[in-house]
């Protein structure tokens, strides 16, 4: 039965101070990055994605990686915390880094691969074995996001049996956890049945996360169909910050909020506070200076004002 | 197994031009409403609501609704017409129309009862016993909305016990169609999971309809567990059109677009065509005047400004 005997724990993993900040257009103060992680950290979120390591070139929203971690390095112990990490050059840059966590990312495709790193996915392939051994060695875990898994901008649906060996490949390197990416938010429920169906027969699934985006409203039906085959990690963004990269405009990451309050709806424990992550949803608001997509942030914000309008 | 054995077909109900356009701001001309009907029917939509015989003083926006009828009198025969009805003064202002059903309103709880149509629970059962027989008499089917039967602006969390009585008593009445509405978009797959259990002793589920705000996010959940639930028959509204009563600037209604693209994707049939449909939310869009909140209506958009940027 729908709904029933789902995981009693969802790990959380919070995109929004990368994969969200990354897509923005306004460029975000170091002080303000660190206030929004440290509010994020305070409403329960235990596992955070900082900032990345990608050349500033490419992506100069986040030129602050360094200075990011290092004001958030009294984070307490017990906080994930990870950024993304392009290449061992990329790497050197962490060094002086806290991070517990180094997350490295390819395409499930190869045109996606190209336009997106420049890389075919063997290249691809081939840097992402040159980090993990330096990872490791610091006694840090990495996390892997395979993006397009469902559909690419380019080469449209996805062959669930590429994603497959592809994620086969990541897991022989050691990856210790990995993000099956909707970067388009073009999966159906349907979709994720049936990937997650033929990804079990290669590892645990404990090891999978879904990363789904809300651009065609899709996201929380793909999270239900996630929890009923027994994924138990989400990525997701505070108030859906960060846009759809190929469609500016629509809705892009799963809202936080509206996770987490779908969660907590099944009894499902994610150790967040809503009330304080509805806080951090009106503070990146305030930062990055524009009105976020995420539903339930809206709805709360929209009864708040007809209230302080009928105290008036 | 959840998204498994659910029904075949689904009876999607457009509440756009009634619903949706009396809680716009904006006065629409009756020629604009007969437009965007017309193109909503164009796409295969078999069920709508064409407009309201509430008094003008209450809702302006619906004034014309004998001028509505009248223009669309000659729709195709397997089209279900249906307007609102407040009782039997309004009752007479139909007679004229071609309308193949009347809608009748209540609530659940007393208070919103009260603040919504100034009567008591009572007082509205009996105006419907009154409105029945006279559509009955004129071969006319009857639908009836019951609101915030899982939770009330005034009242809080709703009992479903109660719910189940109001629906016994609209049953007795021979009423034909019984939508439950998420007045204010506060339900969960567990209470829909919860409701319709309950609700399945009285009758038999194929006369009931859910009706779904999406204001917290959670319409498609809630549809996806009213449809494992058994329920066959989802209203909603072009675009997301109409706005939350109890919080402007939040999400209201379920935009239809979304609806539709959710069942297909599960191989559900419902008879319309989406890309026509996404041209009526282009149109309503114009007509009001203002950017409409489905998200697969907002993807399109946005994916179709970037393509006509790309070709300059």
């Amino acid at each position: 039965m729908m709904f029933k005997n789902l995981t009693k724990h969802v790990k959380v993993v919070e995109v929004g101070p990368r994969d969200g900040l990354q897509n923005e257009a306004a460029v975000i103060s170091t002080k303000d990055k660190v206030t929004l992680i440290t509010s994020l950290v305070k409403s329960g979120i235990k596992n955070i994605e900082l900032t990345s390591f990608v050349s500033p070139k490419w992506i100069p929203q986040l030129a602050d990686a360094e200075d990011v971690c290092h004001l958030l390095k009294a984070l307490p112990s017990d906080i994930n915390t990870s950024a993304l990490v392009p290449n061992a050059k990329g790497y050197v840059r962490t060094k002086e880094s806290k991070l517990s966590c180094i997350a490295v990312f390819m395409s499930a495709t190869e045109t996606h691969s190209k336009k997106n790193i420049n890389k075919t996915i063997a290249e691809a392939l081939a840097t992402i074995a040159e980090i993990v051994p330096l990872a490791k060695k610091d006694n840090r875990k990495v996390r892997a996001y395979l993006s397009v898994v469902f559909a690419c901008p380019y080469e449209g649906q996805v062959n669930p049996l590429s994603v497959v060996e592809l994620c086969r490949k990541l897991i022989e390197m050691e990856i210790d956890e990995l993000s099956l990416g909707d970067t388009i938010g073009a999966a159906t429920p349907s979709m994720v049945l049936d990937l997650i169906d033929k990804i079990k027969s290669l590892d645990d699934l404990s090891k999978f996360a879904l990363h789904f985006h809300d651009t065609r409203g899709m996201a929380l039906v793909n999270v239900a169909a996630g929890l009923e085959a027994g994924v138990a990690i989400f990525d997701s963004s505070i108030g859906g910050m960060g846009g759809c990269p190929y469609a500016p405009g629509a809705a892009g990451n799963l809202a936080t909020e509206d996770l987490v309050y779908f969660l907590h709806s099944l009894n499902i424990e994610t150790g967040i506070d809503l009330a304080k992550l509805i806080d951090c949803g009106r503070l990146a608001e305030q930062i990055i200076g524009r009105t976020l997509p995420g539903r339930y942030l809206r709805a709360v914000i929209a009864e708040q004002k007809l209230q302080n309008k009928a105290k008036c």
